[in-house]
């Protein structure tokens, strides 16, 4: 074992269609300890139930640990998929044990139903923009990532209509159509009922499966929960994912997922030659909490936490954004998402605020199409009070000097506008459509809300 | 959400390629509770080290918890990786913490190996036979799996060579070569340190990468250790995969892989997209164990109780088995390899044996060119000393039941014998020139060692 080699180590060549990982790279960002990160959308350490999590083993690990340290089903604990199915009925979601599997976070959800669904080059649609772990677990099997346009009210179904029966009529079916319904990552949209009825018929209609990941639909701060895709769904098209890591912890990488017998089957299938069962001690933990009646209560105790340092940001970029910039309301979820004025770039920002040492994340790695170069995103889950105050303090200020600088004109000349991947490497007609318009939501300009 | 389909749902073409799971059919028998199972590879749960494992989160999780239960780095935690590599040095193994990953079991190396070298079509190359795991790893992802002959001492580095020779004529060079050189699963070969310079030499001539995957080499109970091929290793083309799912336990699902830090680093790339990261909770009880030097002391009680499983099984084959079958010494790892006489079906007597509520894994699922019909895997890890002694002499009664009856001779027709799929797929001369000889390994009687 060595660093050099006599021969050059030839990795596949489809890893070449992988996006460079951004999410890699903002993990270096929050990583270093002098800056104030807004960046990443970890849940905050200091909910973290640790005394919970303590007990739950040190109680149960005497009596189930001949379990919880040994292999088990590929699908998960029986006991806990039981538990599983109980709480999802109040939700209207009629699931047995075979509809469910644990999963070694919602990002496994996601391999498998791209490892399920899509061969190499196949289609697979996401919102422009959305989770890059939704677009890269496709393009890591090879698949070819398409983008519809996301605005105010989360994936738009007009656009994705159109972008369906185009790539119908050209014989290269979309198979899997990525969606986060609720306080999608980055831009904290909420799919409305409608839109919700029209992509499960639309999936019916062209016969792909949604990938419905909705790791953030528990932490909702204002107004009433809406049904999931998969609770709409009466032809086993949907499959649902939802994840332990925002609400218990992210340490424990536990998620489930749901969906139609034969396909929880077949990704079981795939599951056994990716990593053979999900952590039976993790499942366990989560086993543990659920027994003991505990999980409601930490989540009303996480949406008042999270609700709080929601309300200091909004507060907060009232207080030091200038009035160019645009903002969602941040109903649930993690984070805040802006709008700079177009001739902005929110990578130039980030430069500018890391010389504050401020952390973000700039939108356009969100953006399968290379668009969005004037959004960035803001998280303010893990910084208290005070942080977010001033880090946001410091970002106005590194907005207004950023703006004030002379700067070449960034606005697209026509003809040169990025294009997805895909058209670029197709030739110009490919994805035209959608490119035409602008990716990014408008934005809402929040009513200030106190508390 | 329903059982039902207005249209069919279509999978992934290329998941048509996958080995039935033959894994999951063994847990399915191991679950049965009335059965006396010498199926599965299973550890021994009286021997898991639960208190510990309870004293360690007890200890370590109000300190560490922010840590245990947040998102971590894709490679895992550094002051874990620290330790693995001053643990390796002691084998001759120089590591740096970048040349290492912690992954989700070792089944996860195969895949992330696997997912980083193979594009669809592209051929791996697998002992014959060998943990189907491997094998299904690489099919997941599309390739081609070819055979090649294992016998007593392992995979053949000649009929290796000659096989090599082939593909490179065919222009299809073989991208990965799948070795378990220490007590194989299911065979318990042990590759003499000759061979396993020869395929360390093969890989840098024609340009392969060896997953060298050693979940057992912990458990020796005869002899010296070898080297590992990656330790032989100069040119950063050996992938070593070592599991803690045989020694602290299963249930963390927690296992690492070394490699040159290039590799690493694209091993990274596809995790972040397939799990994220690896569980750091679990990482925190490997931690624990390795701070607190608890690691090699349980190893050497594990290599005990198990030494003496070995023992009690050798014993009882020799008391109860007709001497027209032959198996091996098992001089570490979980399993007794059996081959029965040439016209007995392991199959057909997996029949008999259930009969008499006893399990055991017929040795055909490990060949991925279907030969092997008349060998058998026996696992002494899970049963007691009793229950070992009155499974095999059940099982002896089965096959002397079975080699008494009248049956249709089952010895190969010419021209009919089994080929490897791609054989059978793409015409006789395809794989042939291995496929001529018997690929089982000879077997040997056991010297009955008593104690």
């Amino acid at each position: 074992m060595s660093d050099t080699e006599t021969r050059p180590l030839r990795f596949a060549p489809h890893l070449e269609r992988l996006p460079p990982s951004a999410i890699r790279e903002i993990c270096r960002l929050v990583a270093q300890p002098d800056l104030r990160s807004l960046a990443g959308g970890w849940p905050d350490p200091a909910v973290f139930p640790t005394d919970d999590v303590r007990r739950i083993l040190d109680e149960d690990l005497p009596r189930h640990g001949h379990q919880a340290l040994q292999y088990g089903v590929t699908e998960g604990l029986i006991e806990l998929r039981e538990i599983l199915a109980r709480e999802a009925a109040r939700e209207g979601l009629r699931l047995t044990v075979d509809h469910l599997m644990l999963t070694h976070g919602s990002q496994q959800a996601m391999d498998l139903t791209a490892a399920a669904f899509l061969d190499p080059g196949d289609v697979a649609i996401v919102g422009c923009p959305t989770y890059m772990g939704g677009t890269g677990a496709f393009a890591t099997v090879g698949a070819e990532v398409v983008g519809v346009p996301v605005d105010a009210e989360g994936i738009d179904p007009d656009a994705l209509h159109r972008r369906l029966r185009t790539l119908a009529a050209r014989r290269r079916p979309a198979r899997v159509v990525y969606v986060i319904p609720n306080f999608q990552n980055p831009d904290g949209s909420v799919l409305p009922l409608e839109r919700r009825r029209a992509l499960v018929e639309l999936a019916d209609r062209y016969g792909f499966v949604i990938l419905e990941d909705d790791p953030y639909g528990a932490l909702r701060y204002d107004g009433a929960p809406l049904p999931s895709l998969a609770a709409l769904d009466t032809a086993g098209r949907v499959i649902l994912a939802r994840s332990f890591s925002k609400t218990i912890s992210p340490g424990l990488r536990m998620a489930w997922v749901a969906a139609a017998p034969p396909v929880i089957r077949q990704l079981g299938v795939i599951k056994q030659y990716r990593d053979s069962c999900s952590g039976n001690l993790a499942q366990q933990v989560v086993l543990g909490f659920f027994r003991r009646g505990l999980f409601e209560p930490y989540l009303e105790r996480l949406r008042v936490h999270y609700r709080a340092k929601r309300d200091r940001m909004l507060e907060a970029l009232d207080r030091h954004f200038p009035r160019t910039a645009r903002w969602n309301r941040a109903t649930g979820g993690f984070f805040v998402w802006i709008t700079l004025p177009d001739d902005l770039d929110g990578e130039a920002l980030l430069q500018e605020a890391l010389r504050r040492k401020v952390a973000f994340v700039p939108g356009r790695p969100f953006h399968c199409d290379g668009s969005g170069r004037n959004t960035i995103r803001l998280s303010f889950s893990q910084s208290d009070d005070a942080s977010i105050d001033a880090a946001v303090a410091d970002l106005g200020a590194a907005l207004r000097d950023l703006a004030a600088r002379p700067r070449p004109s960034l606005a697209p000349v026509p003809g040169t506008k990025p294009k997805t991947r895909t058209a670029a490497k197709r030739g110009p007609r490919r994805a035209a459509g959608p490119a035409r318009k602008p990716k990014t939501r408008p934005g809402r300009k929040p009513a200030g809300r106190r508390r």
